[in-house]
This record gives C-alpha cells, structure tokens and sequence, in this order.
C-alpha cells in the first residue's frame, strides 16, 4: 500500500544509523539534519520494512504527542 | 521546579513561531533548524509556560512516539 | 512526499462519515469494516488532507498506544 | 476493579491470536473482525491479564493517537 | 460493556473537579490522592460517559506514556 | 540541559522502587504518594539519567494520554 499523504505534521527525513535488536521492540537511531532522532518500534516491523545501517527513512510525530519546555 | 535531565531522547530546540489558541488546547509551531515542529498542547499550559511568538522553547518528543516510513 | 511503507502495523481502510470541526483540532470518524474509528488530528491537517465525508483514508494506530482489556 | 465505561472511542473485539515475549514488553495480536490488531504491553500486564492465545479481550485506542493517510 | 481488568498499569482514582469544554476535546481535572490530574479527551467522551463536578472516575495511563526526568 | 518548565501537567514525585531491565526498552516503577506509577522507557535513558532503586525522580505524563473511566 502506497500512502500519498498522512496527517503526521513533523517528518524528518534521515539515515538509520544504528539499531539495538530486541525480541519485541527494537530502537532505531536515524540520522537526520536536526541531529539524531530515536525511535521504538516493533521488531517485526524493522524486518518489514528491511531497515538497516543506511537505509533512508522518514520519522514521524503527531503533534499531539510533542511536549513543549523552557530553559 | 527545575528538572536537570530528562529520558526523552527526542529534543529539538527553536523558537515559537505561531500559536493558534483554542478554548482548550492550542497550536504551536516552533522554528527548529530541522524546520517546523507543531505541537498540540493545553491552552492552560500555553499560558502557564507563557508562550508567545519568539520565546525559546525545546520541543520533546518520547522514542515510543516516533513511527517510521520508507519513501 | 509519497510513502511506500510505514512501521505503523494497524491500518484501518475507511471511508470519512464525519467531521467535527474546532479551531485546532478536529476529530475525524472513519466507517471502516470494524466499525466506526475516531481520530483526533490538528484541524491544519484536515484542511491539508482535503478530508471531507466520503474521502478514502487509512486510520493508523501505532503498536504502542493500543491498551488491551478484558471483558 | 470493574469497570463500566471508557472514555477510548475506539473498541475492537477479538481473540489472541499470538503473544511474543520478551523481557519488558510483549507483543499481542489480536484476531478481530478488522483484521489483526497489534498491541504491545508490558509482560506484567500480559500475565496479570492471564493472556493467551484464545483468550477473548478488546483492544482499546485513544481518539488523539489515530493518525490519517490518504492513498 | 463492562471490562473486568484493563492492562493499563497505572490507575489514578478520584472525583470530577472541574472541565472545560471545547467543541471538540474538552479538560478534565480529576482531584486525586496524588493530586490534580488533568486529561484531555474528545467532548463525545465526556457526554457519553455523563462527567460532571463529583463524579467518581478513573484516570489511566498506560506505562508506555510516562516520562522521566530527575531534579 | 537544565529545563525550567514543561507543558506536561501531570507531574508525580517519587522514588525508584525496581528496574527491570531489558535489551531495548526497561520497566521503571516509582514509588508515589498516589502508589506505583509504572514507566517504560528506553534502556539508554535509564542508564543515561542513572536511575537506580532509591534515586528521587519525576513522573511525566501528556494530558492527551490521559484516558478516563467510571467504575
């Protein structure tokens, strides 16, 4: 299934950098302009989607899920 | 109260760009130099936090949050 | 941007019934073969999506935020 | 505890169908009239549950983390 | 539909405080032993499940969604 | 990177009680004045932020990851 567009407001295009394999969740640590940005998700899904070192992807946030602080 | 570490490896500092106030939640969309990052929080943190256009802020966004897709 | 795959691993194919607008956000009820599914997304999305009753969309649901009960 | 109504929109009925374990967290999917519904919960919260594959549960998702895609 | 057990870890009991309503999400505070604990849930909900100042409820947060941070 | 505030209006105090670890995510339980409250966060962060049975930290939670029942 292809998807034109998703309502996912941030999207930040990277390189997968590094993944830490897990029996259920893996991370996957992706490269991007904005500096490295962390993600969790199943392990089945970093096989579906043939993720490795290299690999360009996308990672997405819903903006209801950013939190805001000041310094 | 002043936090001095945080487990969400996901932060992105920038300045507020735009708020779109709602009776209880608001928009906020932040000038990061990974671009825009909206976020969707209560109206009465908005306030509390004291966000208006040009405030510097760090958006935080928890590893679980983030989804991953292939171009 | 066009997607070809995405790690999020619940998909719901529907058509919009409803749209309930706010001022930011707006919530979406889907038909689906499951029933009726709701989403909550900002309303800049559902001007950007052109979403309206009888559009096609997926509702996608990370792996993560499903709760599961007993009856 | 019992519990007789909740504020998650979005309900969907079945039987699990699988369960991976692992150290921390689980993956559950369930069988439901929309396909298969992937969960991933704390292992305490499986056992606690008393989850196996049969066992008739609902999965449950909070309006604010369905995301929309258009194809 | 009443559920026996839900696998949602950390349950907060209390009483309806005070809500905000919005055309489509509404606050709801909820006095609790540890304190005010305010959800955000869409104003169906809120009808639905018929909250109002002094209704006893639960708030449920599913282990995934809580963050850490050290003083 | 000292934060002063955050948007996140949920905020319980308390103490480690128990870490169970695993490969990619861990179960971190806090003692609170409102009980356990029970967090799964990135291996990493555990490390990074040295938690530990003992170590006095803050629970965070999202008002839209709030959900909401009546018993």
């Amino acid at each position: 299934m292809s998807i034109k567009a998703i309502n996912v407001r941030n999207q930040f295009r990277g390189k997968v950098k590094e993944i830490i394999d897990g029996p259920v969740v893996s991370e996957v640590d992706i490269e991007t302009p904005a500096g490295i940005v962390t993600s969790v998700i199943t392990s089945r899904s970093v096989r579906d989607l043939g993720l490795a070192p290299g690999v360009e992807v996308v990672a997405l946030v819903k903006a209801t899920e950013v939190s805001i602080a000041k310094l």
